[in-house]
């Protein structure tokens, strides 16, 4: 698999099974995912909630001075301050994030990017104004065929651009979620830290991280369809390298445990004590599809997991536990989750060209002792 | 190179050189560093000082029954609660804490552990209440050797133990640092994070990470030296694996710089614009030991940076920057610092059989267009 560069000259070594090359180590030394352990707390601790950063962390000395255009095809071009958008209404939504990437390390061939284990997943409490009044303001034209969320990182993916995202009219005022996209300047009621986004964030509920902008400087409405690279180029989910493909939007219906027992400290596998062990795991899906049934398995012999109740907030994921009697030897966990809508998570990876939308059960080794 | 494993049954693969093994890039995805752009900020934002998670973070639902032990080889044996030790007189104190294996990763052949790059530091302003009046209350006896912190980590490194690591009873209690040692409940004014070592942790402030216990439980007085895993199994200096080495302690001198220029999100590399760059960075070293001099290089010319102001603390870094003139091509960039010592980082990787104690200049290839 190829993947452009920036420096012809200093090409990257390519890998796409197995071993992984040091440009992936790279991205897995500099991103970060969720420790599972830490899944038994309902809201993500500050700096556990995963974290892709595509470009580099825009270092703002003065957020007073950051402003949020609007402009495009609307009625009324204008700015706004990060105080004007603190006096506006407020809210605080939790809500469950994950990277679309996710799983993309269990893929083979793997395509050249963050080599995600299980674990890009957060849940936040999320604390903005809503974006849809502010689309009504600024008087979105009948001409506007997207609108475009732009942040202040800009790098290089082939071409060089700044971080843009797109949202369709339709999804931004009238869907199912639109009352619930948030402009966020606070998260687990702290301000915004630089790496989540500081000062303004998008965040568009139910959807994979990619939609909720970082750094949010501007809102476009255009009379064409956005083509940027990180709505095009990437967050397509393809069969093949010429499928024209079908861009990733919603969570894909998703669970995980809590490895129980006792890690080894470099090959991360556990050791469990024989007799009964309560497993706990967390158990979400997009678009605020609720959770209907999660299942716990060892060596494939699937069991019914305890649904604890749902949060407040239909986007945040959903605690479970079971109850399994563990017996001596070397065994394989599994759990997995069903949605609302029948949607249940596959026991095998799918195939995705970019390693987009894996939600294949968690698999979990251990030795019972 | 081998190392000891859990499950003989289910060997890891380990490498040594080049490409990393599935089991070094899930702990790459697991164990994380600073992004090297947020050394612009004074004190590490949360969830951006890096992170090294032996085992599991434990989980401390009610941090109220949480108690530390003072036993062994002292007078008076007891207990404190976190509510016990917060009425002790509160210090906060500016540390920068690194990994003893930062740089790994640059190493050739390359122990099996987390392949750090550079990105394994941060610095906090830590609470807490110094330990060595504690010390004083509890009474240790003469016939102490070895102080032992252990904490509630627990899982495997060839042997199943409790992370637990000692200090001399002398640096604990004569030593020049010694009055700076805390026991700390919060981090940068807010309570510990979890996967910090809530609800208490030591911080050695001065000495490489693995000297901070995490989720503190215990400190014991020994009649003897302690030979722990982590004491004498591993963070010891050795130069051939029949070498007896040395213990690692102080951090030693070192200096990084935010990577100028705009980045590519696969391989990380750089491109600038031509014309006046200012560099910024940070140096350290261990000790409380100052930083004397920092020097930047373009291709090997070395010219000497500029000195921000040293913060309060003689453990936290010192900020520096430079005007750097950038000329179209590609370039290599370096910085170094020198301490009060006069001691002054190589520009070649040093040999450490188990990849501790890695100061080389760090090195920045940049495409100037």
């Amino acid at each position: 698999m190829d993947r452009p560069h920036l420096f012809p000259s200093l090409p990257s070594k390519v890998h796409t099974d197995g071993d992984f090359s040091p440009d992936e180590t790279r991205l897995a030394n500099r991103n970060h995912g969720i420790l599972l352990e830490t899944l038994r707390h309902d809201v993500t601790p500050a700096g556990m909630h995963y974290l892709l950063t595509h470009f580099d962390v825009p270092y703002v000395p003065d957020p007073e001075t950051w402003t949020l255009n609007f402009g495009g095809q609307v009625q009324t071009p204008h700015a706004l301050s990060l105080a004007d958008i603190r006096a506006l209404p407020q809210r605080t939504l939790r809500v469950t994030l994950e990277c679309a990437g996710n799983g993309r390390s269990f893929g083979s061939p793997r395509w050249p990017s963050m080599p995600w284990g299980d674990c890009a997943v957060g849940t936040s409490e999320w604390t903005g104004t809503a974006l849809k009044p502010l689309l009504a303001r600024a008087g979105v034209l009948p001409s506007a065929r997207d609108l475009v969320f732009t942040g202040a990182d800009r790098g290089f993916d082939g071409v060089e651009h700044d971080y843009a995202r797109s949202l369709t009219p339709a999804a931004a005022l009238t869907g199912a979620q639109s009352d619930d996209i948030l402009l966020v300047t606070a998260m687990n009621g702290q301000p915004l830290l630089p790496q989540h986004g500081a000062p303004l964030r998008l965040v568009m509920p139910g959807w994979y991280g990619m939609a909720s902008v970082k750094w949010l400087t501007r809102i476009d409405a255009i009379d064409h369809a956005f083509a940027g690279h990180q709505q095009t180029g990437t967050y397509v989910y393809k069969q093949t390298s010429d499928d024209p493909g079908t861009p990733v939007t919603a969570i894909r219906v998703k669970s995980l445990m809590v490895p129980p027992g006792l890690p080894d400290w470099y090959t991360r596998k556990r050791a469990v004590t024989a007799g009964p062990v309560k497993v706990h795991g967390r158990a979400w899906s997009g678009n605020g599809v609720p959770i209907r049934r999660v299942e716990f398995a060892c060596d494939g012999v699937w069991q019914d997991a305890t649904l604890e109740a749902q949060a407040s907030s239909p986007y945040a994921w959903r605690g479970w536990s079971c109850m399994w009697d563990a017996v001596r030897g070397e065994h394989n966990l599994q759990c997995r989750a069903t949605d609302a809508n029948g949607c249940v998570q596959p026991v095998e990876q799918r195939w995705d060209r970019n390693g987009f939308g894996n939600n294949m059960a968690q698999r979990v080794p251990v030795l019972v002792r």
